[in-house]
Order: C-alpha cells, then structure tokens, then sequence
C-alpha cells in the first residue's frame, strides 16, 4: 500500500531505533533493523554519532551488509571497513556492482587489500581486477558490466523470447544494445520500443544508431554533464575501437552530481573529504587544521602590512577602529565573483571564448559596487566621526578594493584552473590574501599619506 | 556511430558559433544553429555575454524555442521570454511538459501572463492551470500527468498488445501503474517486468504493490531525497485518496538535486538565486548589494565595539596591528561548522535525535582547535614582538572566540532552521558577527585589563 508520508515516516523510525539503542535493548533494535530497507540503515548509520556506529553495524544482518555498504557514503564506509575483519569484507562485497566494488577496495589500506583479495573466489577477484584497472572517476571507474546486448538482424519476436528465458534485467536498464559478432557497438533498442513495435520487426529497423557514447577515459563530472543534458537513464561505456565495454546508469550519476555540488561547497569552507557529519572529533580537527594554518598565514601576513603603519596608527587611533571594514567589504564582495566563476565552470559556461567578457562583467561590478559603497562608507565615517578627509580616504579604500575583488575573484579560478588546480580549493584563501592586503594597503596608506 | 569525445566536440561547436556570431554572418549561424541539438543550444545561450543572447534568440527556429525553453534555466529563459512576443510565447509553451509550463507561466509579469493564456487554445488553458494549482517546489509542481495506467485483472498479452496500438510510451517511462476504474493507484508494472513475464499471467500476479508514492504536497527537496536513497527512475504521485495524480522523473529530481546543492553554496556567497553567469552588470550588481549591505553592517558592529578600546589602541599600536587575527580564524573555524550543518541538514543527516551530539562535537573541535591556534599564534606573537603577555592575551582571545565559533558554527543553523530561515543564506553573516565581536572583546578587552 502507498505510504502517506515517507519521509516522516523515516525520520520518525530513525528516532525509535535511536531510543531504542540508547536503552540497551540490543534484540529489540536487531529486530527493528531486519524490517528496514537497506538505504534506511544507510541513512540511519550515517547520521548516528561516530561511536554508535560500530553498535549498530554488529546488529545489521551480515546478509545485507553488502547492500548497505554501496549505500554508505565513502568517509562513513571507510570507518566500517576499517572495523571488519578482511573475510567479513571478502563476504559483503562478493555481490556489489562491479563500480561500487572498486571503490571499496581503493579505501583499503594495502594489508587489508590482499586479504581480501585473497578471500575472494577467482571469479570475484577477476571482476576485482577489471574494476580497479579504471582510473578513478574516470566512466570506468563508474560502470557497470552488467548490459544486455543483442544482434541487429534477429526479429524483435526473438528478442522477447529471450528475454522471457532470461527471466530478469539488470537494475535501470531502460535499452538493450546492439552489437556485433565482435562486440562492436552498433546501437541500442529501449525497453519502450521493443514494447511498442511490431515482432515482425528486425532489431536493425527500430534502433537508435545515432548514439553519442562514453568513452572510457571520460571523466565523470563531464560524463553527469552529458547525462544531465540528455535526460538519460543509462548511456554505453565503449572503448577506443568502439567496442562494447558495459553501461553507467543514472543512480550513479546522481550521486556524481550531488559529490561534485557538494565539492565545491565544502572545499570552498576548507572541509575537502569531509563528507560526515559526524567524524570523530580528534579526525575533524586535523582536516579542518589544515585550512586554518594556511589561514593564520594569511591572517599574519595582512598583519604584517599592518604593522608598516604602526606610527600611523599610534597617531591616529581611530584608523585603527575603521581597518577591518575595507577588507572585509572586499572578502564578501570577491567572494561572491569567486562563487559565481567557480560555479559557472563547473556546470560548463564558462569557455575560452567569453571568459574575457567575464573579466570586464566582473570589473564593472566592481566598480560600481565600489562607488555605491564608497559613497556610502564614506557618508557614514564622514558623520560618525565628524571628519571629511577621514571619509574621502576611506571611500577610495573601497574603490580600490571592490575593484581588486572582482578582478580577482574572476581572475583567480581562471588561473587556477588552467594550472590544474581545484579553484574551489585554493581560490578562497588566495583571494582574502589579495583583498586583505589591497585593502590595508589601500587604507593606511592613503591615510599617512594625506593625514599624517 | 558513436562519437568519441563529445564534450570537446560540444566545446568546439560553441566557439564556432561564437566566433561566427562576432563576425556578424548571421545566415550561417542560422545554419549551424538547425544542426545542433536543443540542449547544445540552450548550453550555447546560457554562456553568451548577454548582448549576445537577444542576437543568438533570433536565429533559432521559432520551431525548436519551446524545447529550448525548457532546457534553459529559469534565469536565463526570464531574460529571453521578457522580450519575446506574447504570442510567441503561447506558440513556443504549446508542447511543453506541463510542469515546465508551469515554471515558465510563473515566471511571466501578470500583464503579459493573461495576454500568454488568451493566446492559447482552451486544452492549452486547461492545462496550463491544472499546472499553476500546486505550490511551487511541491511534488505537484514537478509532476507530469503523462502516465500509462493499465487494470490488474487483465493479462500480460492484453497489455503488450495494447501497447503496440498506442505505438509510443512518454519519455523516461520504466513502469506502466495500475490503477482500479476510480483511479485509485494499486502499484506498478515494470517495463522489464512486462519483457520478462509469460504472457498469459494477470498484471496483478506481476505488479510491485509495496509501494512508496509520493503525496502531491510533499516539499520538491525531500522528493528528490527519496528517488536519491531509492535510486528511482520514476515513482508515481497520489492525492490524499490515493488517486493517481501523475508521476515524477529522474531528470526533473536531477535539476532539483543541482539546484538545491548549488543553492546553498550559491546563498552562503550571497548569491541567492543568480544562477546566470552572464547576468547583465546592473542586475547583478543589485542583487549582490543585498548581501554587501548587510556585510557593512556587520563590519561597522565590529568598528563600533573596536571604538570602545581607542585609547587602548592609542597606547598600545601594535593591538591594532594584530586585532584582525582573531577574528579572522574565528569567521574560518565558524564557517566550517557551518557549512557542514548545512550540508548535513541537506542531505538528512542531521534529526532531533542527534543534534545535540553534534553540537558537542563541534565544541570538543573548537576547544581542540581553540588550544592549537591558541598555543601557535601565542608563540608567533611572543617571539615577533618579544613580548610574552601580549603573547597570552591573544592566546585567550583565540581559544575564546574558536569555541565560540565551535558552538555559533552549530547552533545557528540548527536555530535559524526552527524559524525557517534558509540557514545557507543567513547563517553567514549571523555567524561572521559574532566571531568578529567575540574576537575583538576578547582580544582588546583582555589586553586592556593586563597590559594597559
């Protein structure tokens, strides 16, 4: 029966096996957890706190603990995998989709690895070996072998009768293939159009041959751009010699497409890798340590600058007050252009024909939001502290460093990118360093000049 | 034939007819124009400088500018159809899928919105207002109503044939619902189940009946929630009675996913709903001065309590060398926590079961953190300025404001959620508040109190 609403309905789980867990009352929760769907017990593992976790995971049925590992996302998993003797392992990847299974097997330290490998029947450490021979979040990496492929010239009546032997299809499959006695790609036939035509119909007369197919090196992010483009469902992995490899489907996609969203995000906050909200403690501070050194270097060498004006500031107090608003106008304001190249990059607008423009759109933004907030910063200093000439050096301090902001918000990931170089990385603190100093600079300097 | 490296192709193309586009051959582009495919097109437009666009919008076949529509993002199109023809308008929507009708018909000013529905014909009406009766972000608003429902009691055969007189299923369609003579939904038939089943078996002994559809009113992101956990291609939407209403697809929950997951990035820059890249200046300039406004705000709060310490800071110049230290790492530490609530409230991580051991663990980071930075920037400071306590005090003011950032970075989102408040898009700003008031009480407070 339809059920009202799911997803109160989940949350509502979520907190009973909570309590459950909390009072002890182990069976009751094994219990609970044996009528849970498999992304349920996912999503539940994800969001219980670091140290429940292991609890939990010895009250899942080992039978489907295959199942929720390909729904873990890859931080939560490794801290499973890490807790499982490598049998155990060997016995829940045996039936993982070959994808799945090869990013498994990459979060292994190397021990781990060849005992499982070792564990694993010959059939399963074949597919191991294909599955890990793709490099990383390549479209191989992220296939699946599993197609059902067909010749051209058998009638379509024949094609049903096979399929009524075989019994069953593969998950997402939305086409059966077309290929030749040498597995050479020829086409596909959707499961609507087997439905819809006529039996007496060969293969050949109702494929669709003009197939814009994957290569196997493509990487994914370009390979979820297509997808998200054409409104696919599953598209053919092929090789060089447009051979049939095997087929990517959408739920993989969809994953790629949140991954790479939530990248940027995550990367541009320094939390790179840290996709669990609830990591131990002492590994969270490391990894956000790392941001927060290159920051305090950041944050020293803008005090460095500042302290050129040291006399200044001893004389004039006051500028010593009004220092932190020019920068930090010019943060937000770089920041904004940064997010918006970063993003246009990534969803592909942004090419080597209209990134030119881009820089003038940015420059003009920033001029004109430096003259709408320098008038306005200037108004104000102007009447707070009664002091025209102190609202004049300030405005031009504004100028200047909306001006620098968007020329480097636009600039940098441009840079960055055509060094190889993750913008959404690094962009961020190259950028403050650019407008904290332009804007200290801009400040204190204009102020010992005309008012000292 | 395949073709092999499609995202080059795809980039090539572009640049061709940008480099057409400039040199003024509009009848060519015309022609290249025909030979592309929609989506290409819409991608072609969406990176075009915004001059660029009214010129390009003319030489596409006003045959193809409906799909086109649909493909563009909503910012985008806005701009496009503002200055199109209201009957052109009405032409271009007539085969659209009515939930893109829908976002289009919202998009329109009120004037031109009734001169776009009296130019359609009264199917066209009808529809159009079936459409426009559901909320905006709701499952009904992304809804289509192109299912293909079947009786349980009729046999596979019956089905089959059925479908080859109809000769054609709508796009993305993997499942046939079965539904009783009052359309009351009973479950699903998929189409690998038809392929793959005797054909003499009833729809009933085949069809899914544990069934997770999906209310109409239920909120677009905890849809797309569902089809991410349960990987589904299409599920089916029901009213409160259980009548089928219509059905959902992947490549809708797609966009929803890229939206919702750029939203965020995009709102924590300020950058709520500039999804063009190429946004004329003014507009652009506008919309960002929200975000800069507020900023201002917050930085003249932290110039004003800084004032309070101007005869400290006269005394002692070196505090206002050092004074944007503390609160710097404080905003970076703060904004890390952030981001990661938010994302984990995005993807569900985060319930009312486990948010107060999220809260502590952020404060367990923030004092770890606090006691590292605390104990570097002391040793900094000490040594460059040979100065021991002045070492302390901003060692105090670290620790301080990092736990402070710590406890912020979590509780206000979590806050800012209750009220409903989109936390990606205020928690910034909130959060750099604090941490900057926090810091500079800290830091001059402290130093005024020992070393003054």
């Amino acid at each position: 029966m339809p059920e009202a609403l799911e997803q109160d309905y989940t949350q509502k789980q979520l907190l009973e096996v909570n309590k459950a867990l909390s009072s002890g009352m182990f069976v009751h929760v094994r219990r609970m957890l044996a009528h849970m769907a498999d992304c349920d017990i996912a999503l539940l593992i994800e969001s219980s706190p670091y140290k429940g976790r292991a609890v939990l995971w010895q009250l899942v049925d080992p039978d489907v603990q295959g199942e929720i590992l390909e729904e873990l996302s890859e931080d939560v998993r490794s801290g499973i995998i890490a807790q499982m003797d490598p049998t155990l392992i060997a016995a829940a990847t045996a039936d993982m989709d070959v994808d799945d299974l090869a990013e498994v097997l990459r979060s292994l330290p190397d021990a781990v690895y060849q005992e499982v490998i070792g564990s694993m029947d010959s059939q399963d450490q074949e597919r191991a070996t294909l599955a890990l021979s793709y490099p990383e979040e390549s479209a191989g990496a992220l296939m699946n072998t599993d197609t059902v492929t067909i010749r051209p010239d058998v009638t379509i009546d024949v094609v049903l009768r096979y399929l009524r032997i075989k019994g069953e299809l593969p998950e997402a499959t939305d086409e059966l293939y077309v290929v030749d006695k040498n597995n050479q790609f020829l086409g596909g036939v959707s499961l609507a159009s087997l439905l819809t035509s006529n039996p007496g119909l060969t293969v050949r007369s109702i494929m669709e041959d003009e197939y814009e197919s994957i290569p196997v090196t493509m990487d994914e992010s370009e390979v979820a751009q297509l997808f998200e483009r054409h409104d696919w469902i599953s598209a053919p992995v092929l090789d060089e010699n447009q051979h049939l490899l095997g087929r990517i489907t959408i739920d993989d996609i969809v994953d790629v497409i949140r991954e790479d969203a939530e990248h940027s995000m995550m990367s541009m906050a320094g939390l790179d890798d840290e996709a669990d909200t609830f990591a131990p403690v002492v590994k969270s501070t490391q990894r956000r340590s790392l941001w927060l050194g290159i920051n305090l270097i950041t944050a020293l060498s803008a005090a460095f600058v500042a302290s050129f004006f040291e006399s200044t500031l001893s004389i004039l107090p006051i500028l010593a007050v009004l220092n932190s608003i020019v920068p930090s106008m010019g943060g937000v304001a770089g920041n904004q252009t940064l997010t918006l190249v970063i993003r246009g990059m990534a969803v592909g607008h942004i090419n080597s024909a209209n990134q030119k423009s881009l820089v003038y759109k940015e420059l003009a933004i920033g001029a004109l939001n430096g003259l709408i907030w320098a008038i306005l910063i200037a108004s104000v200093v102007a009447l707070w502290q009664w002091d025209f000439n102190l609202g004049l050096v300030i405005a031009f301090a504004m100028f200047m460093n909306l001006l620098a902001a968007g020329m480097a918000g636009a600039f940098i990931p441009l840079l960055l990118k055509k060094m190889n170089i993750d913008p959404a990385l690094a962009g961020g603190v190259i950028l403050t360093t650019v407008t904290d100093i332009v804007g200290i600079f801009a400040f204190l300097g204009t102020a010992t000049w005309l008012l000292i």
